[in-house]
């Protein structure tokens, strides 16, 4: 078990093979997204087997397993099923007297879904043991072909929450519209300004870092089943981005999404209002050589070049009036393996 | 007392000058915005006096009403104080013995507030009543330069809804993002598509109607106290759009006004995911000769011209699959007078 002070414990847990020169790690995770149960069909912290149909089955007394039955509980499957699944590739190990020819090593975290918040100093403070020769990243879903799949790696995440600002205070548009600029208007025209609708980003020096891949991994690419046009039609969706890319290839660059942006209301409850802020919350997807300490300047530097104040604070009277445009930004890189 | 079915009265009131063959209405409307007590200092329906500087005033026994108190009460400025104007204008007529030359006709409205949803219906039942010669619209702000105004008119109101969207589910952006089309992203683009920063609407037609002001207008305009410095500073903008040209030119224009824009969340609630829709609420300001039947065709084709799809529901499965971008639009004309 190891701990630092205020993060929740990792586990850890060595099968040491006599002889054996290298350490391959398998990592899981065994905390689980914040719950509402209800949003639950049942309670999420009583285990509920179910079948395809999703009816409640007796598994215990059944004579079979259909492979299709699925258990429900909170974070069942995201990460508690590859600790399940590492117990019983052991077992069958054992069961088959098959031995590893590498130590072993199992090491579950308990703060990934609060974006392990404590990872760099368990990195510091463990070093023997969290450094091992190689690790096995079990987080993630089963491949859309359902068939076992080994990944290259996984995209970093860093975050980026945007504010811009109008008037001080909300204003009528009808007297002032036209004349008092509109901080939605700017922020979607600085959200336009750093990536196009094909996913391109477009801040400068992005790509710069991105390394082509390799032959061995583009053979490897070409191998793994085409799912694209069940997945177009689970998502319903009539176009992709990328001008036809395949996801496989889009997945190794880098990624600017935009998953949230609230300024004022919509529908029913908008009002005719030049709004004092509209906010916008974005997270970049950093493939290998890209770290948030590399994409920060240039990050910093693309919202200056389109004229921008940046700010970490809400800006006081004198900042407001100094400048014509202004952002907040806040930065926050997070270890994700996601 | 003027009804329709399902609508609130409209009250009118004559003071007929024998000989007077012209007819002036005033307008102002009795019914107020929806009111949260919560936000209040006091009880919203119980009339407080403060002086300026928000302390209460027992008015009644006051030696001197001192001009810088204000009456605080739900509605009492919008637009119960230009009824008491009015009330106050006919006293002091009345005190000095001048008669008005035309026909004075005072109409108040109890729908303002909810977008006038039967107004067209009581101009279609009541003609003679309610197309005098002339209305002064007793709705709207004193100048900032507290002198007395009269406006050449105001312009009109009407909202448009955008939903765009995305798969039919949200989805994780580690695992899809780069490839399933992001529709906060295209939502900005097209909001992008139809007005600049500069506030200049790019809908191509959008301003063959608008007619340019007559030199009495322009006279009449150059006149107007400049009050833009302290404007500024109370709302504490850095610049303004339009390239510096004055607020009252650019009232005379039509505006496109975002007033609210949301999808998924920002700030501690964001997730990593692809959004299934992001919806944006826009108010266009039109000018005369502009008219919401005028400018839907213009917003249509507009819409059609970037490559959406334009629906008026949400879109089912098989046209999610068929189009590329699709877009619903809800255009909903209101006679607003501000």
């Amino acid at each position: 078990m190891l701990t630092v002070e205020g993060g929740s414990p990792i586990v850890v847990g060595d099968l040491v093979t006599p002889g054996a020169k290298r350490t391959i790690a398998f990592y899981a995770h065994y905390d689980g997204q914040p719950v509402d149960p209800a949003k639950w069909k049942s309670d999420p912290w009583k285990p509920v087997m179910r079948d395809g149909e999703g009816n409640d089955v007796d598994w215990k007394t059944a004579k079979t397993i259909d492979p299709e039955w699925r258990l429900y509980a909170r974070a069942a499957g995201d990460d508690k099923a590859p600790i399940i699944g590492m117990l019983a590739a052991l077992d069958a190990l054992k069961a088959n007297g098959i031995k590893p020819s590498v130590n072993l090593r199992f090491v579950f975290e308990g703060e990934e879904e609060a974006g392990s918040p404590h990872l760099a100093q368990y990195l510091e403070n463990y070093p023997k043991i969290l450094r091992p020769d190689a690790w096995v990243l079990c987080d993630g879903p089963v491949h859309q072909s359902r068939q076992m799949e080994l990944f290259f790696g996984a995209r970093g995440t860093i975050d980026l929450e945007l504010t811009v600002y109008g008037p001080v205070k909300g204003l009528h548009d009808g007297h002032y519209g036209n004349w008092v600029s509109n901080p939605i208007v700017r922020l979607t025209h600085l959200l336009d300004s750093m990536r196009d609708v094909n996913g391109r980003i477009l801040i400068e020096g992005f790509y710069d870092d991105v390394k082509t891949t390799s032959e061995a991994e583009d053979a490897a690419l070409a191998k793994i089943p085409n799912v694209e046009a069940d997945l177009r039609r689970e998502f319903q969706i009539g176009a992709t981005e990328g001008n036809g890319q395949s996801l496989n290839k889009r997945l190794l660059l880098p990624a600017l999404n935009v998953r949230g942006i609230e300024a004022g209301h919509v529908g029913e409850k908008a009002s005719n209002t030049i709004q004092p802020e509209a906010r916008a919350s974005i997270d970049f997807r950093l493939v290998p050589n890209e770290t948030p300490d590399s994409v920060k300047p240039l990050v910093e530097r693309h919202l200056e070049a389109q004229g921008y104040r940046v700010v970490h604070e809400t800006p006081d009277a004198p900042t407001r009036m100094k400048h014509p445009k202004i952002v907040r930004r806040g930065l926050s890189a997070r270890a994700h393996f996601a």
